[in-house]
């Protein structure tokens, strides 16, 4: 008998008329004849108004009561589901991430599962029943409530495949799937139908909201298949699984922007060994992530052009650190708020030679002038004008036969 | 070092300002070199949002389910009380039921407390920490969350006052005491200062809603002294105690008055030895407490009539109940759903005798019929019309010099 892991969002789950829905969709299954384990997140905004509360009881609320407080929100959940579920006739029990229990590593609210006993959860589902397990959260080796951040109801899932050895991993959210790019971009954008880990790896990293990249990652070293559904319509989804030996017949799987970058020109620096080091050295002290980078060859072998790309956000505190840091000395400093970085993601250009011209070609033929470009063995990425996004990805979505 | 335990109800904790205004009570126990452990009910309001959405759900939810479901109430409050602590520079966390454990019997909603695990409490409460434990929950051998009925958080307040050898339990409410009789029916009614366990669980049962009186029935098993206080004035309050050698110089403490009364005559019974048993036998299997009962005395040695007074509410059922039953026959029912128990409470009336002979004159004096009479050794209550009940309280408040 198959066995799947169903793991619903904060939007599936996120009124009563959608837990009815929900519990519609596990009916479906156990008719099905699959034995079946539930995941839930808490019900959408749920969350947030907890966190909302305990930020007036206090700014700088303690770390381990904030993880007691908003894991509240799953328990709620899951007991509704298994409440509809026995209304509906089909055995089903809630179960915490303490009874379970879920164990975790690290610091409270970015805890890590480590181990889950599943014996009674086994037993449950031989019997016949759904379990229902509170994403999101476990507990530590104090015995108290941690939880694993924000989307931590999709390692919940993942890691609960992995140790009930489910046979696929379902996550229902509110998009329907993955897509080659951002419908909202462009129009002509289609849903993959199946894509490599790593290849969701740099999706999601690169601004495709549809899952973390740490979820993706914990899939891919446990080889746990994921179906990404829409629990709001019945149509397939994508299955996010691992490189077999037929490969691709497409190059590009997809291609993803980034709204958020900031260009950043540190020109006429004095160029010595270890400058960009120098540089970076307290960026990196203030959690600032610098993405791409490139260094003009100075011309003199004196002074040299340093540019870099960092969040929007990071904006102000860059600049100040960069002032007030005494080991360089500099011309002038000149930003570009009005970047996106555009990325063609594809474990097909691995064999396939010839992709960056393409990529340039394709941009050239409609003008888009290129700022800086970055590569990873799947991933071409290029920094352009935010005007030009739309365009860019139009133009390589047709030369990249995604449309 | 004196050890108290302050349980806050719902109402004291019902909203972020209200859990600001405990926690700097709490402090003020701290300041004065106490060892304080905190008990909280759900935040006012919570727990029936929670039953209504439950209801939604199912009309039949699943019972362990409703439990895991709103014991989520206790969680966020204690959470939040425990983060406002530590905001202060308090040391303290919060213990969910199952952390410690409170350990329960009985079935789910209506659960018993039947050990708690003290180790982890006492060890903060040495560090001087304050522990914030969630009131009204447990786990039974199952391991799942159990709930201990309304009011429940009471009797977590008072179970924990035992297993930590507290000096004191006060019980922080949204009254400031318990009265000699309800203010709202009588302006003249005065705060008792102390009240012993057995006066405090005949005013209990005869509808004083200050405290439940299973809570009472623990807090005097256990010799536990409690304090009800209120949390939104700083007067003292009541003391509910044991019985000391000191009499009580007042022979009655205080009045109590229902409203749900109904009474039922059946007229006419054909009277058999065990008539009463065929009557009371079926309303017993249904759960209709019978309250107050008399029996005319046959006239003729074959007929009589009873005369008995349940709750308003489960009066259809006990008409119909009456009516199908064949093994009595009687002339008519007859029935009064305006009537209300008036009850005079005080142990000094052990001791003092002629008090149902001052109750009746001083009734007598203000034209009052009486209905139906019952006594206990520390109760005497008589059955009026409804319309003189206020008139009733006041001429008994001013004769047992009350006023």
């Amino acid at each position: 008998m198959n066995t799947v892991v169903l793991k619903f969002g904060g939007t599936s789950v996120g009124n009563v008329d959608r837990i009815k829905k929900v519990c519609k969709i596990i009916s479906f299954y156990k008719k099905n004849k699959k034995r079946v384990l539930v995941v839930s997140s808490a019900m959408s905004g749920a969350t947030n108004d907890l966190v909302k509360i305990s930020k007036l009881i206090s700014h700088n609320f303690d770390k381990a009561e904030y993880d007691t407080l908003v894991s509240t929100g799953e328990q709620t959940s899951c007991a509704l589901i298994a409440g509809r579920l026995n209304h509906l006739g089909i055995k089903s029990r809630s179960w915490m991430s303490w009874q379970i229990p879920v164990e975790t590593e690290g610091a409270h609210s970015a805890a890590r599962i480590s181990r889950i006993n599943v014996r009674e959860l086994n037993n449950f589902l031989k019997q016949g029943g759904v379990p229902v397990v509170t994403g999101f959260q476990g507990i530590n080796n104090k015995n108290r409530i941690t939880t694993i951040g924000r989307s931590g109801s999709d390692a919940t899932a993942i890691m609960l495949a992995k140790f009930i050895k489910a046979d696929e991993c379902i996550i229902y959210t509110d998009v329907d799937g993955v897509y080659t790019t951002d419908p909202r971009q462009y129009k002509n954008a289609k849903k993959i139908k199946k894509i490599f880990y790593d290849e969701m790896l740099e999706m999601a990293s690169l601004g495709s909201k549809v899952m973390q990249p740490t979820s993706v990652q914990d899939a891919k070293l446990n080889n746990i298949n994921i179906q990404v559904k829409s629990s709001f319509r019945t149509n397939t989804g994508t299955l996010i699984t691992g490189l077999k030996k037929s490969f691709s017949d497409k190059i590009i799987t997809g291609i993803s922007s980034t709204k958020n970058d900031a260009k950043i020109t540190i020109v006429g620096v004095k160029d010595r060994p270890g400058i960009a080091a120098s540089i970076f050295k307290p960026l990196s002290k203030n959690l600032i992530n610098v993405d791409m980078v490139v260094q003009n060859i100075s011309q003199n072998g004196k002074e040299t052009d340093l540019t870099f790309t960092i969040k929007s956000e990071d904006f102000k505190k860059t600049e100040k650190l960069i002032k007030k840091n005494k080991k360089i000395t500099y011309k002038k400093i000149s930003f570009d708020k009005n970047v996106s970085k555009v990325s063609i993601i594809g474990v097909g250009m691995i064999t396939s030679p010839g992709i960056t011209y393409r990529m340039f070609r394709a941009l050239a033929s409609k003008k888009i002038n290129i700022l800086v470009i970055s590569t990873s063995e799947i991933k071409i990425s290029v920094l352009v004008s935010r005007e030009n996004v739309k365009k860019a990805i139009a133009v390589l979505h047709k030369e990249f036969n995604l449309d």
